[in-house]
């Protein structure tokens, strides 16, 4: 009972961070700011908390099917001479999101790096010397203020396309409403940002999203019109799902209720796409309540289908990477179910791997026709 | 004179060639058919020819200002032991094509692979070993045909994004027409193929095209209204562009006789991307008349820009791999102009090179308010 109470605050702490406004993440960057302005005042060392990052501190919530980060923390002093140059760079960051939110600003990640860097007067010292080090800064603050980047009006570069019946309205940009299944075959370029008091999901018309890791696959679906026959979104990622695909699909299944079914290769690398976007990611698992899709499910490809759909002919060798990669995989407690399992170990005993595009040697149509709305019918899926 | 009445035929068999309709295509490939059937009718051994390729046979056609494929023939005989597979292959590729047109059917290149591999009967011999070597047949048949792939309904992966005041139609699906201004930032996603007989250009309202090599200098120009403020269509390649983007600035180009301005990273990879856009490039010389912009201007990164704008400080090192490839474009005729010969040896000799997103060192607004308004109208372009 005490853990079903916990359950349930841990999910309106998550509902109430995803609707925090610009208004109430810039006040959160004014208090750590004011907080070390009167330990100055006070004649104390001025100090930046953060969470301890890294494999140590990932769990997994069994529970909430999540990555989560666990409790340990770390913090940096600005009177500790190997503090002093990170402490800098953070307030830096943390003033210039602050800006950002102020003026209705976004940036990408990159973008931020080169507007902090310059030289410290009468000195030789840099502010930053690589984006490696403001990004890290980045990720300290994301969890200071127990948000994500994007509520600080940052991003990384966009990747994925959209693609259905959504009509999407971008309030930022002349208040824009459009037809996703209206674009013609390219369908919509996904943004690095998808945040909901900027892009507002006007109107579904789905049974379901449907997550392709190729662009290729992608472009026959539309072209099989398997959007219209089976009342389905189609995502694609382009491989690893970019961050804003993530928030879009975490959207479409959190506010929406919509089910989400991830198509990917039949091999670790795809696979591991499917665990991000249900699990969420390790590098990540401090944000898994705005990225992960727990109740997501997978339709194919797998090392069953080879046999079922006898395509022993096109499946490809599997690289050394890939078998230690699944190798790997056997470990994480998120794939340790019996499905999973068995998939990884065929995967590393037969060493083959066999990718979604294989399925046009049946006929390019077979993979909207037959294999995808069969396996969806029947719920063929993996956990 | 005789060199300007062949600069005027050979534009015009450009013109003929682009507005090829997928049934004149598919005679084309009949007609190959047919020749085969009538070699082996007579008792004669059947015969394919294309075009040699490599750097061997490729030229830069200084008149046009674009790289073109030599006369150099390569033929391949099916009585040939060491030509017969590959005669077999080319067969089987140019007949599933001749299908593709008569069904209105695309595929990707890898489907087509997968779509025609198969083990081949009472033998252990597969059709195709792997996807180079229907590639290189679908190569030999553009060559034989004198056309480009995507009017044979092939294609490859899609990447790139366009927004701006253009209207486009796909006539293929719902005769679907859409604003590119009017999709949110997100822009639309450039499709693998953009051949006339499927998108049409409806119309465009604008000044300029302007391609931009990162995904996040796009989302800048977006957010800033770049495109209203100026008149311009912005379109992304994110690095080396794809296929379906080139054809897309090219038609733009051709079509609508629009100014092309690149803008890159400061360094020899960006410039290349710039080249390929203008001039072509070297493994798709053969149809540069249906990708290349012989006309397209570089409006920056340059490495004057870094004294002219004070970037000092936000400079990068450049890679030796890096100043490998400056010095060997110092020798491509395409380069060999006192500006480009100037930017190619400054950075051989300062091993530096600046990014577009560098200029965020000004203010994010930089780009956008000061340094291309200001370059474009002064017309301060290298050729």
């Amino acid at each position: 009972m005490a853990k079903k109470a916990k359950q349930r605050k841990l999910r309106a702490k998550s509902n109430a961070r995803e609707k925090e406004s610009p208004k109430q993440i810039a006040k959160k960057l004014e208090a750590i700011g004011k907080e070390m302005v009167t330990d100055i005042m006070k004649g104390r060392d001025p100090e930046f908390k953060t969470q301890l990052r890294g494999r140590s501190n990932v769990e997994f919530d069994e529970e909430r099917g999540i990555l989560i980060l666990g409790d340990k923390e770390t913090s940096r002093n600005f009177l500790n001479v190997g503090h002093a140059r990170k402490f800098m760079q953070t307030v830096m960051v943390a003033a210039k999101t602050r800006d950002y939110l102020d003026h209705n600003k976004t940036a990408s990640i990159r973008e931020i790096y080169y507007e902090l860097k310059h030289t410290v007067p009468n000195s030789k010292e840099n502010t930053f010397d690589s984006q490696t080090e403001s990004d890290s800064c980045i990720v300290d603050l994301e969890h200071s203020i127990d948000s994500i980047r994007e509520k600080l009006n940052l991003h990384a570069n966009p990747k994925g396309t959209l693609y259905g019946d959504i009509t999407l309205r971008d309030k930022m940009h002349q208040n824009d409403k459009f037809n996703c299944a209206k674009l013609g075959r390219g369908g919509w370029s996904i943004m690095s940002r998808i945040e909901p008091e900027e892009i507002e999901i006007v109107k579904v018309n789905a049974k379901y999203v449907l997550v392709i890791e190729t662009e290729a696959m992608y472009e026959r679906l539309v072209e099989e019109r398997f959007a219209q026959k089976n009342k389905a979104i189609l995502v694609s990622t382009g491989g690893q799902a970019a961050r804003g695909t993530r928030r879009l699909v975490h959207r479409l299944h959190a506010e929406e209720k919509l089910p989400v079914i991830v198509f990917t290769d039949g091999d670790p690398y795809g696979w591991y796409i499917y665990s991000v976007i249900k699990q969420g990611s390790m590098a990540l698992a401090a944000h898994s309540d705005f990225l992960a899709c727990p109740d997501a499910c997978y339709v194919g490809m797998t090392l069953d289908d080879v046999e079922t759909f006898k395509l022993q002919n096109v499946t490809e060798k599997m690289k050394e990477g890939d078998i230690k990669r699944a190798k790997e995989m056997l470990d994480y407690p998120w794939f340790k179910n019996k499905e999973w399992r068995a998939q990884l170990k065929k995967a590393i005993s037969e060493k083959i791997r066999i990718e979604q595009q294989a399925l046009a040697n049946k006929s390019l149509e077979f993979v909207a026709t037959e294999y995808l709305p069969k396996k969806i019918k029947n719920e063929e899926f993996l956990p």
